[in-house]
């Protein structure tokens, strides 16, 4: 499959990125949907789309990919807005945090016609505009991908060659493990910088060390946008606070016992799992 | 009062920035302790250290200011071997991250001649040894200075115009709020890193993008050090973990009600409140 017209749906920070990468990476010409047109303006400005469209269904004609970048919450409608326009054989993706409730909708909304991939590329930042976006945004990060028992297999392939293209990781999970994963290792870290920041007292902020602004780095992004994820996850991230409840009595019970071998091994097993997947993260890394 | 020759008890990071630090400031000779000639060559190889002692007595005789830089466990024994060898007027400071215990066991050990401030310049890094040290790693950080009633005025003056020489921003807490504040907005954050570390499955860990790894950052430390330091303020590190449970719980009884709303609004509130740290702290930078 060639891929010559792209169409992504919203030109945030991740859609005017994606926008910039495809082009370098396919030469194809790109299509931005915004509902606010100085988005659009800045977007066609920067080179994040060739071609501004404020109607949705406008801007997935004749698409052979479309990309869904706006927030989540927005997703069920613009579904609804695009099935009758797009061209046979068009693959509809997106750029998801939560991919259950996202799937089942996006198969139960779109025409036989064309085919549904769940993507999560993992790029991103607490910056969220279109002036932020990078052609390179999307380097050798983590793409994970969920079929399902429906998804057509020539365009899963083609989905997994769209985002390698863009020089990312292709990582294959089903819809419910994607969410129980991501609860963990993405969404109740956010969840938790916030409750850290949360329980600070007003007069101990200024004290804060480069430690404290590091973790608590990803409480910075969109309320709006974190809210839906939350939300749409809130049964895995219950269950992962449960855990997380776990460690922290357990930790606890360390420092009243005054088990200080025991804590000390504790931290420093902690810091060895840390290392090692950073480790693995960095060889990784695709040389230029 | 001159500050013309200063002992580094104990020359890894900190100890080895000290020297690189004070002697660019005050061209002031530095003398360095160390239990392991071989920390101590390479502090004498890379600059931070001009002498080179074995033993802590010989390091501190002549020295105008003394700086602990050992792990807090073994201040106790140090402040033992050095009391009798320091001249007469001498400060001794220290650069651990608790104060209530140092404070009470220097002030306890110390001879009257002598005159001991507590010191905590916020500056670090989860990279320990000496040949990460660097002149620079203090400037436009911030030195905690906590006084007591025994504090010698003169001395407490002394003590805050070496660290400003150093460019560190001057805070002054008693011991005991010390500990209170910096259980919540540095023990805490770098023990709850751990438990998020903690309550990942393996094959979680491996999906982790740069949010899991930042928030993670500082459970990379060392855990006998940080051992020390969490158990020598257990008591207001479980008072802080209450306080984070309870916003925990509160995040929990937002999501179980799906109170949409309220989460949003709460989210954008700690965003906001760590978004005012953070300008804050860039406000104080002062050029070079």
């Amino acid at each position: 499959m060639t891929i010559q017209r792209i169409s992504i749906l919203g030109v945030g920070l991740l859609g005017g990125s994606l926008g910039m990468a495809a082009r370098a990476a396919f030469g194809a010409e790109i299509v931005g949907y915004g509902h606010r047109r100085g988005t659009l303006d800045k977007a066609l400005e920067n080179g994040a789309i060739d071609i501004a469209c404020e109607d949705p269904a406008a801007a997935v004609r004749d698409a052979d990919l479309v990309v869904l970048c706006t927030p989540v919450g927005i997703f069920p409608q613009l579904v609804q807005r695009i099935a009758a326009a797009l061209k046979d054989g068009a693959i509809v993706t997106d750029v998801g945090s939560t991919k259950r409730s996202i799937v089942a909708a996006a198969e139960a909304g779109l025409p036989k016609t064309a085919h549904f991939i769940g993507s999560h590329p993992m790029a991103g930042s607490e910056k969220r505009s279109v002036e932020y976006a990078r052609a390179d945004l999307f380097v050798n990060a983590t793409c994970i991908l969920t079929p399902t028992a429906r998804t057509d297999a020539k365009a899963l392939r083609a989905a997994e060659a769209f985002w390698q293209g863009l020089r990312m990781r292709i990582v294959r999970l089903s819809p419910e493990e994607h969410d129980r994963r991501l609860a963990d290792i993405s969404h109740l870290p956010h969840a938790l910088a916030a409750a850290l920041v949360a329980m600070q007292e007003e007069a101990s902020l200024p004290l804060c060390g480069k430690g404290f602004l590091d973790t608590t780095r990803i409480a910075g992004g969109d309320g709006a946008l974190w809210r839906d994820i939350l939300l749409d996850n809130a049964d895995n991230l219950v269950e992962g606070l449960r855990r997380l409840r776990a460690s922290i009595d357990q930790l606890e019970a360390m420092l009243g016992k005054k088990q200080g071998e025991e804590l000390s091994r504790w931290l420093d097993t902690q810091a060895a799992r840390r290392e090692a997947v950073l480790k693995q993260k960095l060889s990784e890394v695709t040389p230029d």
